[in-house]
């Protein structure tokens, strides 16, 4: 899908390719989950992602709970705004303090949309660049785990290309995936798939491991990348959440502090 | 109206007694309108419930705008918790303030529960017992204005029972109520109504007066304690208006310096 977004001018054999690319990952994917055919793992990546996901998930919630607030801001302004001036209206010049109510009125929205405004600016923003990251790095994570299928099938077409010989996987018994898909294909349907095997038996063994070092290659830049990137982002939090609470707190305690200084008649 | 429902066991007497009186003021209303019949005024009086009236929407809007602030303090409370407690819970044991944060948040709940209930303990309630007075005040407002008809309407059939000679009206000529309503009446009603006017002529000079007697004591015992209260409630409002901006001022002021004093990460 991600391949077939790139441009608009998709040629018909850009798009055979990507459907032949989705049936040999579902393939290779059945393979895998029922466990005839190994899969490449790196537990330290995965739990890069366990935490990228509880990240994105956190993050989200603050930037919804900010948003939350920031709006109850803006109502608690307008309704303290709207009392003050109902008062400051009903209020008669020659009653006690009148020119009190008026500058406490005025001085109170001034401070109201100062903390707004310094609140958006600030948390509202950096809390946006913030989680703007993530999409991006989700979509690549999920390229990633498309070229990890990918490179496991080319590995194991080159290990099957090359069977009777010592393979690089070492030794592991990988049962030929077709054997199984045929045992899945309904009658109608075998001359097609007995067509494409016998296709695929004439791929020589040089076309395997071309294949081979093509889909190592994807699959390891992208991985590269996201190794680096994910702790990284992981450990960015911490600074983030502190000072997202530190600005937060400072725009509180000045706009409170003001608020406490505004003269009340007495 | 109000006659009605001072008991569940209105008789038929008592509902055709209101029928009658109902109708006795509609007819002195359409003479007073057209001209026809003096109508008694008190021009300081009236302006008195102009200043009820005013004052009474005035309190209403006061009220509204108190209430809708205190719901923008429960919001803006909640939400400020919500996005504290967000912090507060991704904050991790080992990272710098969390010792700070944790009693910020905390303190900071405190805060705001305090400021509501104290609005709600002070303005809220002292705002609903000032509105409070005026709704009884109000509905003996038009009771005096339906006395008032009663009054004049007694007032004119005395003085036409003593036609010829001078009447306390001193002179005032006053057009026979009934003629009006007789070009009014329907052909199949002109009998009804004709046996109502000879029973009306019938009244005697003295019934006439003990009518106007009644009606002018129970008028004169609404309208003077109506003309001691109006004045006394309008002046009633500079102090509310006044000891109401305090009150709410000064917890905010409170509320606002001890948020401000909130001991802030730095």
């Amino acid at each position: 899908m991600a391949e077939m977004g790139m441009g608009k001018g998709v040629t018909a054999g850009k798009l055979a390719s990507n459907v032949q690319k989705k049936l040999t990952r579902a393939q290779e994917k059945v393979m895998q989950k029922l466990g005839k055919a190994d899969e490449t793992r790196d537990v330290a990546f995965e739990e890069g992602v366990i935490n990228f996901n509880k990240q994105y998930t956190e993050g989200s919630k603050l930037q919804k709970d900010l948003r939350a607030y920031l709006t109850a801001v803006q109502t608690m302004h307008e309704s303290s705004k709207n009392l003050q001036e109902c008062l400051s209206d009903m209020y008669e010049p020659e009653w006690y303090g009148k020119d009190d109510v008026d500058s406490i009125v005025e001085d109170t929205d001034v401070l109201w949309t100062d903390f707004h405004q310094k609140l958006v600016d600030n948390a509202l923003i950096s809390m946006d660049t913030y989680l703007g990251q993530f999409p991006d790095i989700k979509s690549r994570i999920a390229k990633r785990d498309r070229k990890l299928v990918d490179y496991d099938s080319a590995r194991h077409n080159h290990s099957s290309t090359n069977k009777g010989k010592k393979g690089k996987d070492g030794g592991i018994k990988i049962t030929k995936p077709a054997s199984l898909l045929e045992r899945a294909t309904p009658v109608w349907a075998q001359g097609i798939l007995s067509a494409h095997n016998i296709a695929q038996s004439n791929l020589s063994r040089n076309q395997a491991e071309d294949e081979l070092e093509r889909a190592q290659k994807v699959f390891e830049e992208i991985n590269e990348d996201l190794q680096e990137e994910l702790p990284s982002l992981w450990n960015s939090r911490v600074g983030f959440y502190v000072s997202t609470f530190q600005s937060m707190a400072g725009f509180e305690e000045k706009f409170h502090k003001e608020m406490g200084k505004l003269s009340v008649l007495s």
